[in-house]
């Protein structure tokens, strides 16, 4: 199981995750679309990544035109690399 | 425009829709599913259907397991009859 990161540890990951922030104990980050449809396909995308990695969002909440997508490992209280690793490859999927 | 409701018109609808509650001026429902999957499917099916009335809900947000969809009509500045109609159509997509 991936042990939960300090704060320093998790500051140092959101250095290379642009627009990822920590609030309230998770990492998140709002992703903004031209269309309502845009913004759902892109959240399928993190479903399906979620899925994949057996590792899913906090919270994938669909907006209009916005998706915002919140992580934390609530096995290990709190943000661990799993979180990190997902929200980098969540970049990818935008 | 679909105009706003009143308060008792708001109760008067909620009567008919099991589960739905007024929270801080949104309608809104928590649905549960089995398989994260199956959450994700059942917010597409809500996406879709908002999209073809063109009434979109204020949030849809996906949980492991759970939904919660919620409404509001902000061009108008509260909950319309349009609200109500989606959550009834929303109660037979789960």
């Amino acid at each position: 199981m991936a042990n939960k990161l300090s704060n320093d540890e998790i500051q140092a990951g959101l250095r290379a995750l642009p627009g990822w922030s920590l609030v309230e104990g998770r990492i998140e980050k709002v992703f903004s679309f031209g269309t309502y449809a845009d913004g759902v396909a892109f959240a399928v995308k993190v479903a399906m990544a979620a899925e994949k990695a057996d590792h899913h969002p906090d919270s994938l909440e669909i907006l209009w035109g916005k998706v915002k997508v919140a992580y934390v490992t609530h096995s290990a209280g709190g943000v661990t690399k799993l979180d990190l690793e997902q929200a980098a490859k969540v970049d990818t999927l935008a």
